[in-house]
């Protein structure tokens, strides 16, 4: 029985997360690195800001942090309870989560790598996709706590693999920026009407997310709102480019756009939005995506 | 006033395309290279299967030829009605498009550039999307016409712009084709459920038409139906190299996607449909995506 | 009999390659669109300065322009004699030569694509190799007037066929430079002492024309003198894309390469060496390649 | 003072480097997996072939394995001596060497990465490149012995900048064979000489060690004769990726040269020759580079 629930890490992402739990759970500790943040989600949730040692003793405990490095570095200080399960939501590295998975079963825990899509407003509507790997049985276990917050919820198979499913799928987010970047440059050049292209692209085969709703919504705007950053998107994009390499498989077009992202990243402000990354292209061309 | 409309080319798409202007015309003339399908065409559907030289002084003439270079042989052989339009819904070459409709404007003619999209299937049901370039009230007097068989219909620039956004929204297919089938044969290679994972990645950031249509209704079931031939992709990313060529950007994802659509078509058969492509890496990887 | 031989396009290259004809020919025309340079030359070098039209007279003309498109221009407006060579010895493009070729056989001109290599350097020395395309039988009249500023001059193939082996040439220049700039930022952020890793690469299998020369005497040295603008390496890697792209061919690298260098060209003065291609790798990684 | 030197593994490149050993030591201790090859060696180079324990007790040892895997795997089965110096010949992996060489430290013992260039015919004569890294001190130390097979030795920063700079060199041969293979595929579609075109290259900026060595004497006679496998190109070009990512660079020649290269290794029977990796590019365009 699922008694007490934790969640750790409470930034954009997780504090939103973390607010649906008291809906259905009676304990919800919360700790996060700055503690006042944990004490006023207490105050507006209704969870409790507690120690990290005792955080950890919850019977499920979620985990939303930068990287796997801070995961296993958090792991590293402190004692988990047998028999729980650890739900990492952070956008990790799939080796880690195999390693750390190992670890913690040595202890009795369950490791889940857990990542999230649907941004902030998924967030806040609990409408998140989470894409899961580790044991099946403690998925189905923790399926019920996810849900608080989860619409889609997918076990995708072993440790690891909800980190690959997600490195994955932000790369091709990653490839659609630059190829849209590329595509929509190219006929502002050749002074063709951007909008009604859109149109056109978005009842066709060439559509995506990114056509669909980052570039009107973020780009053609000019609005960027900062929701997802580009150096984590280049970050991510390295995982999926580690594990192509790992698999010892041949990736060019995933590749090239690690490097571009990886580009754009480093020529960007560390608080950009994702889809700042045209404006690498934008600075080549010196044509504005409007 | 429209009082005869004629259809040129009647392939795939041209000859359901022509099947919706007996609704909407009294007189609808249509030619074909190998006649008898006009002929057939004209049973079928009440239209006229006329000698060339008749089909050509229409009000309003549509093409639908495989190449720019189909069209401009064709009209060289012809002389054209003064007052009429001439709608090309080949996926042509906007340069090719600049060219004839200057030419065409001196005989009184106006060309348009209107390629579509929606597959046979938006040609069976009259829902095809056409991007059109060219002037703009020789598109607005054609506008009725083109809604036997269209739905959105957007004009989206002079002379050249509608190939051009085909051009573009062919290239983001190409590139999406090549970045799932590397992300997709990647999660194989690590144990991941791929049936799992689409279904995470149509909910989230990387989807794309590829994913939503093309990987699950034609990949992974193994079916692979031609409705859109290979080489016809590889040409349509050649003309999106073209444009950025032009222009003189750079444009390196579009570069990389062009030799990887032509790698796959050079090593496919003719009739192979563009989903093939990812045999490509099938055979890089010993993967089967499945 | 070679009475006369004239020179039209007096660059940097062009300037100097002249300069050598007076050692053989009695009569030497020279030309140049600034025409105070043709009168420089001929007072420095003993050739005479003429008109146009009388330059075109010779029984052969060279030529040195920017660009193909220049040579079609020039030869728009003048009258050829028959029987007579032009030797176009610009950096073009195979398509033009093929064309005008054809043009000037039907005037009883010979016309050969002649690109030399070299730089400044082997044109003041006349050392330069010169890659020839075009009727073997022309190659031979001219080659000892061509052997007057070239040492190794070699018959490549048709019309076309010396322009191509120089813009392979100049792309394997390109491409060499992105590799070595991504390869050296790479090692000095690794730590690396730069001269000694070059010294050993220098005698090893990765040695190129660019770790031999150019790194060390251009880049390491941080002068970038200009001998060769980098919008001129842009044109030509461009003009082996357009190859690839005519002979339906994969060319992932060659692509790749053309669109990093367009863009570091773009980004770029005008007036920019060749060589200064790897600052765009230097913007990217904040490390200066000294 | 050194006394006892010994090398471990006598493969192709082994074999060779450890028969001049005896010229200058008296005491040249050999082992080998495979210990016949040991046995072989002390009967054709008047070394001694001893057991594992003994060879690693040598003053210096030298190692050539296949992998920095193979070099930990064997590191962790032995005991060294306090003293000593280990120069580790394989083309491995910086950061291995930076762990390793930390590891022996603790044991007093020095670690150098020092792989080699110059294949077997350098290997017999004495003349190898070898690029170092590691403490300069200890460095100092093994030259002298170095100097029984090496001409050019380099010490070229710290732990890892040996192989570091060996990878790097060997990306760029791999990099030139793609951009070769790519640039003379296509003239070649283009009905040129590709014998004269690679004599002018040959004198001009486009050159590199593959248009001077490989591509004559193994690719255009199709020899491709095997000195070094292009499984073992793939790995080091995978080596040269790991690097950029390590640094959080972006080079997209490497990422792409790098799949490349994979892809060809993968589709090549195991004992290719690296020179095989242009048949990818024949089986693209079904054009033979001869």
């Amino acid at each position: 029985m699922i008694q007490t629930v934790a969640f750790i890490g409470l930034g954009a992402m997780g504090y939103r997360m973390a607010s649906h739990l008291p809906k259905h759970f009676e304990h919800v500790w919360v700790w996060n690195r700055n503690f006042d943040k944990a004490k006023q989600h207490a105050e507006a949730y209704g969870t409790q800001a507690v120690e990290l040692a005792q955080a950890v003793q919850a019977d499920v405990v979620f985990s939303c942090l930068p990287t796997s490095q801070d995961i296993e570095d958090l792991l590293a200080q402190v004692e988990l309870k047998a028999g729980s399960i650890w739900v990492d939501c952070t956008s990790g590295v799939p080796s880690s989560a195999k390693k750390v998975a190992e670890q913690l079963k040595q202890h009795g825990v369950d490791f889940l790598d857990a990542p999230v899509s649907g941004q902030t407003i998924g967030a806040d509507n609990a409408t998140l996709t989470v894409m899961i790997g580790g044991d099946k049985a403690a998925f189905e276990r923790a399926l019920p706590v996810i849900q608080a917050f989860g619409k889609l919820i997918k076990h995708v198979g072993e440790s690891g693999a909800g980190f690959a499913v997600k490195a994955v799928n932000n790369m091709l987010l990653a490839v659609n920026l630059c190829a849209v970047a590329e595509g929509f440059t190219t006929l502002k050049a050749h002074g063709v009407n951007l909008n009604e292209a859109l149109d056109c692209i978005n009842a066709s085969s060439g559509k995506s997310g990114v056509t669909e709703t980052v570039l009107p919504q973020r780009i053609l705007n000019r609005s960027f709102p900062l929701t997802f950053a580009l150096p984590l998107l280049a970050k991510d994009t390295g995982i999926a480019v580690d594990l192509v390499r790992e698999a010892k498989l041949s990736a060019p077009v995933i590749g090239l756009a690690q490097s571009l992202i990886q580009t754009a990243s480093d020529l960007s402000e560390a608080d950009s939005d994702f889809s700042s990354a045209v404006k690498l292209y934008e600075s080549w061309s010196k044509i504005t995506l409007e």
